[in-house]
């Protein structure tokens, strides 16, 4: 209780732009991570196709979790367990990386490393999650900005081979799309559907944070001129994701929409719009 | 008209998993990039710091456009320009990169090519636009999936040095932010701003987008169970980007909320519900 623990300031994570806006804070961090329903997560694929230097970009579905510490609070150390939208191509990339790490003399995968591929500890990776809250309207495009909060995570992602820990990623994801929709479906997992499963468990070495809240902030120059005061709407427009009335669709035979899954769709547009409405005035209330 | 033009399905960006999903139309990806506020830009850092493995990710305000033919179609060929929350890091190494063109003889540079940073044209970047459009909910875990859209431009950036194609560029982007914004501000930018100001041009190699839509699919097993199908609700939960009732804030005097943001308001929150709505639908309409 009380205690904060951040993520060092190591050369890749340490936010140089706006450094007012940083924070290295884990709860603040994994809090982002896991209201995001969309993550993106870099990598690179030098290892398999040396002509190729851009690294690649996956949309997936993750969620922090610790199978070792299952009780552990949003605030302390956790992986980041990747699923969905998976190519073959990084599932491939991390069972190589995993592969390295029991064959290959340690001597070698340091070397692999240096090419920003796999090392002995994994996939190395960077996930990042971002929220838009809001569009700030200043006197001139140069001050224009936006709310939002963004956070950033970097690790060594291998495939989980545990039966155990794919299960307790699985529920853990499925119930980061909607709170305690795991329980309300037909599980658990058959063999085959185990099988077919990919999941990704992510060593996090280091993360950062960046948050812009508050109104519009314009310069002297601009704010003194009444010519320019005079004619242009200055303000914020808060943005927020919605998640609209659920459609019944395809087998299932209940009727009415469940509660857990009413009271996640209320709560959570409750809980977005407040956040980006009650952004605008932030800064405000802190200075 | 009529022409559909495509990116060529290159190793770096070929769709592998659901393909019968991937688009390479040039008017679709261009579409999902210019209306999502908020992209994902992925680059490496390893030049300057050759023991940092991990690729970077910044989230990046930006739009396509073409300077050399400002009125070139959405379908046809476009650059990428970025702006926004850069940290210098990424800036100094689309420095580096335009310096090394410059100076460095061709072998050189594609050294620096296989190590995945500088090559003579450019920073080699991966930028990606993912848009959420509902959460399919079906039987069992392993059916669930989103409705999304999503696409992914490789390319590579350089500064934009050019007084004439930097103002181009930022009044794409503020424009690309809402709707007729550059007009009705304090333009053009001073000499300060137009120098404190970066704009990155990224010279597009190749694209590829996703979509998924369509309501709830479950296998068979559980299609056909009624101890299953008697107690889980299935179906689709729409989710768009809500943008809010603009708050007046900053130094700006104008009471009424101008009508271009009005209409950008409005209509850019009817035409995000639409879709959401309308992509649960969208494949009983096609088969």
């Amino acid at each position: 209780m009380g205690r904060t623990l951040t993520y060092p300031k190591l050369p890749f994570n340490t936010v140089n732009r706006h450094n007012d806006r940083a924070t290295y804070d884990l709860r603040t961090i994994h809090s982002i991570i896991n209201t995001t329903q969309v993550l993106h997560v870099s990598f690179n694929t030098g290892s398999i196709n040396n002509d190729n230097p851009f690294p690649a970009i996956l949309p997936m579905i993750g969620a922090m979790g610790s199978f070792e510490y299952p009780s552990a609070d949003i605030n302390e150390p956790m992986d980041c367990y990747l699923h969905g939208y998976v190519s073959s191509r990084v599932m491939n990339l991390a069972r190589a990386a995993s592969a390295s790490a029991s064959t290959l003399p340690s001597a070698v995968s340091t070397e692999t490393a240096a090419t920003a591929t796999a090392t002995d500890k994994g996939l190395p990776v960077c996930i990042a999650a971002s929220k838009l809250d809001g569009l700030i309207l200043s006197l001139t495009p140069n001050s224009h900005s936006y709310n939002y909060r963004s956070a950033i995570l970097h690790g060594h992602a291998s495939l989980v081979t545990d039966e155990a820990e794919k299960l307790y990623a699985m529920r853990l994801m499925t119930d980061s799309v909607v709170t305690g929709r795991w329980a309300a479906t037909r599980v658990p997992p058959d063999g085959a559907e185990m099988a077919s499963t990919a999941v990704l468990r992510v060593r996090v070495v280091g993360g950062s944070g960046k948050i812009r809240d508050g109104g519009v902030s314009d310069e002297r120059k601009d704010s003194a001129d009444e010519s320019v005061t005079g004619r242009v709407w200055t303000g914020v427009v808060p943005v927020w994701e919605t998640f609209g009335e659920p459609v019944r669709d395809g087998d299932g035979r209940v009727g009415e929409v469940p509660g857990y899954l009413a009271e996640f769709v209320e709560g959570r547009n409750a809980e977005n719009r407040a956040y980006a409405e009650g952004a605008v005035y932030a800064s405000e209330q802190k200075d």
